[in-house]
């Protein structure tokens, strides 16, 4: 597949010829669900952490499909959507923090007395940085919108192509006034809820999903009203809008995509009644049961959707693309348990560039072309999902106005999955460890396992310091992960084969590694004019790794 | 075109074979724009209203297009909307008034202490009735949603014969909570704001369309982030939606219907700053200038719409049909001039059965079929558009669960717009008041120029009496208009041939005619059990006319 660049873009195109033998695609995408999230182990064992929850469906779509052990996001929502809808990295798209709902408003945040006060929090650094510049707007697919990036959306390139392409759920690209709140604008011809939300004000159709006169804000889930005071949570709601959409190019045998972006599991953190009690049962406090059975609402979404598929013999000919937009809320007090051990044996949570904060579930079925119940190690990153999915619609070559890093993943997990697969049958992987240790080549696949994936967040998450989440950047690069402590100027080093929790700084056993991911982690910040902190009280950006 | 009726309802429908050479149709109504408010001229002459306003494009498509001079719609926006969508009457439906955005709320004023000083107003019957049992919650897809009328809508069936159905603007056919406040549950595959509000919080992107915490309400418009700050007035955004809409049936050939249904000119009258300015310089006071501006708004949307239609070669291929919900709102203070006379030559307005409240502007544009720049005069009402839609789209058969009451008008307005162009020829029509008096003859419609027409408005409207509009019903046959007044028990009658503003009641001159038109609507009000109020004192239902 050839993506070409150009300078402008045509929104509405030209007549197009539909191939009714394109396959049907499905993006389903889960809100601060965390890589051990799920009964689905993606990890070399099974960790405590995936036995807290009950997924049978998450179980029954990999034992369909192919899982990327080593799959990564963004630290926070926007940057991950952002960079799956325009194959843009973070760093390079320079959106590398959630968009406010509203215009022009960077979300950044900022320390006050009141904060520090209430987080107990270490807080002498808090107003040491001036925060950088970045695009706080969001993606804008038309061009000259303040404080964006302009880039041609993946639902429009797929629409081009005979795409019926339809929006479900947290949309999240852009702030309130610009054209990327709209995903009717990013090439999606049916929209349900999606906007310039990030979370939903509540999941209770008995609060109607936060509006309520006395009860609003930009949060609130539009268009929901059918099911207002029925009892029916967000989740099942937004479950049965997706279903339904599903009637108009099913009726005229036309290819779908459809995005399915749930709003769980992000905060509000809200029993899901259907499912809350057997976590109580089992011994959770209050939030860990609340979160548990906002996992299992999801869950039962997914079964509903792999149910209907089948139900309308439409399971072999969609491709089902299951991933989280980020790791595991571990900051957030009302998921109960101890703060920051959510994601154990990961480090950290959502906002981190530490394990816990980017490596998210990602599982592919692909029917007859993915081979079943297999696992590929290769890290791969949110942008690759770009040309993927491009690659998967069947579409050689398409012309867009951004910069693509992604890579396509499909001879990885084509070719890699049925390697994978034929290596277990001649006895070389025999469990969960061998399966995670089986190692693609790049000559099979067109991915080097030793390629460098870069994060990067220049920011302050939360109105009180945390250390092990704001202004953080790092690589991974095969077994290495580096991490860039801009507070301090400070460089870790990780081995991520022996040591995925991040617990061991290697840094000082191998200089020349830092050396290296220092060296290449800069070159990229560089080259991308990645946004930079400054420090206030020199007015100068802080500097890159390599020039410490 | 046959409509068959059956028991239940299947809403996913086999796969369907798409026909392009459909005509696509375009269902453009207003809200709340009465009969006299468009420098297009209904009656027979150009009254001093319609020199009120500008709205070039709606005289375009009058010169394009048939215009129905004697068309009515309901006293309010639900019962019309509702009858539009399933061709029952309302006194048939039960849906006799506007549905409120909350379930099980009757949306019938009562009288208070406060309203009466408020108002200043005749009160002392505001608490003799007791509110009658209607479908308060509007209509409803799906079998057994209480208190409302189930039936098939429209474009249900427009979907399954193979439309790309959009619904664009104010929905308004059932309160939240049941499946009738989804566009998505009556057929239509895309939906731009519809839901159960009948009225924007505001039209200002500047209070983001009624989106802000301290404005907040059920109306407030959803889904339109984009557009929030931008200056850019509803009218406005919900046009630019529309057309975007379009794109996907146009690259894919498929017919489409649109039903596009401005909130515009409902309450709140705030000013649209593009048109404003030139109706104050005109000498209109604050609120007539901002209502003219508002209508004004509309037109230039019809226009944008046409001058589309236009460059993409499709106004030949696409119906345009141009209607209002209802009469014009005359009650209101904000708009204005002297209340009560906004509708004038006709009487009263929104609320009322007479004709300031039922009769409404109706154009067709169809190339080929309709002869342009035509009057035809034959009564219709809005359930006729039911069938007649159906019949557009070459739907020969259909099955629905509800008994249809409107008539198709598809030959009244072909064969009869070319029957009143050969009359011109000939010098049979010479002007507007010849083009009006112009008969189609049952033969040539199918439509009897002479059938009974029903309106039914068992409610009181405001928590103030308003003895024009509360408690009414009243038939049109022929040129006659038989009015009945529930509070009182009094008939009136007038000729709408020589006396359109109803101002001379000629009950004791014709006494059999006042005896006829009793009796016919007696029969259909007992026949559809039609709600009717109950007198407090007694606990009995108002008497029926023939039972005085």
């Amino acid at each position: 597949m050839k993506i070409k660049r150009i300078a402008g873009l045509s929104l509405l195109a030209p007549s197009v010829a539909v191939a009714a033998e394109k396959p049907n695609i499905v993006f389903f995408i889960v809100d601060d669900m965390g890589w051990v999230d799920s009964s689905v182990a993606y990890g070399e064992e099974v960790y405590p952490n995936n036995m807290r929850y009950n997924t049978p469906n998450m179980q029954r779509l990999a034992s369909q499909g192919v899982m990327l052990t080593n799959a990564y996001a963004c630290p926070v929502s926007t940057p991950t959507r952002t960079s799956l809808i325009t194959g843009v990295n973070a760093a390079h798209s320079h959106i590398t923090n959630w968009t406010s709902t509203m215009r022009d408003t960077p979300s950044d945040a900022t320390g006050g007395a009141v904060a520090m006060m209430q987080s107990g929090a270490n807080h002498d650094n808090t107003t040491r940085f001036i925060r950088p510049e970045w695009n706080i707007n969001g993606m804008s697919p038309v061009e000259g919108v303040q404080s964006t990036l302009y880039a041609t959306p993946l639902p429009q390139l797929l629409k081009e192509a005979g795409y019926y392409t339809i929006h479900v759920g947290k949309a999240h690209w852009a702030s309130a006034g610009t054209p990327g709140a709209s995903p009717y604008n990013m090439g999606f011809v049916v929209n349900i809820t999606g906007n310039v939300a990030g979370m939903p004000r509540s999941y209770l159709s008995e609060e109607n999903y936060g509006n309520t006169p006395e009860k609003w804000n930009y949060l609130a889930v539009q268009n929901m009203t059918e099911y207002y005071g029925t009892g029916i949570h967000l989740t099942e709601a937004l479950t049965r809008e997706a279903l339904k959409t599903l009637d108009y190019p099913i009726q005229h045998n036309q290819p779908f995509y459809l995005y399915f972006a749930h709003y769980a599991t992000h905060t509000p953190i809200q029993r899901d009644p259907r499912f809350v009690q057997k976590y109580l049962d089992a011994g959770m406090d209050e939030g860990q049961a609340r979160y548990a059975s906002m996992v299992e609402g999801v869950d039962k979404s997914l079964g509903d959707l792999l149910d209907y598929l089948e139900r309308h013999n439409l399971e072999k000919n969609t491709i089902i693309i299951f991933m989280t937009d980020n790791g595991g809320n571990a900051e957030n007090r009302a998921k109960g348990g101890v703060r920051f051990m959510h994601n154990l044996p990961l480090r950290n949570g959502k906002g981190s560039v530490y394990e816990g904060g980017i490596r998210v579930p990602l599982m592919v079925k692909w029917n007859g072309k993915v081979t079943p119940n297999t696992r590929v190690n290769t890290p791969v990153i949110c942008e690759d999902l770009f040309p993927t999915i491009l690659s998967m619609a069947g579409i050689k070559s398409c012309e867009v106005v951004q910069e693509v890093d992604g890579q396509s993943l499909v001879n990885l997990i084509t070719k890699g999955s049925k390697l994978a697969a034929k290596a277990q049958k001649r006895g070389e992987i025999t469990d969960q460890k061998s399966a995670n240790a089986f190692v693609v080549s790049e000559n099979v696949s067109g991915i080097d396992p030793q390629r460098t994936l870069v994060f990067h967040y220049p920011h302050q998450w939360k109105p009180y310091d945390l250390e092990d989440i704001d202004y953080l950047s790092a690589v991974r690069k095969g077994e290495w992960k580096l991490v860039y402590r801009m507070r301090t100027g400070k460089i870790e080093l990780y081995n991520l084969s022996s040591d995925i929790g991040e617990t061991n700084n290697v840094a000082l056993q191998y200089p020349d590694k830092v050396k290296e991911l220092s060296a290449e982690l800069s070159s990229r910040l560089r080259e991308w004019k990645s946004p930079m902190p400054s420090v206030r009280e020199t007015g100068k950006r802080v500097l890159l790794p390599d020039e410490l």
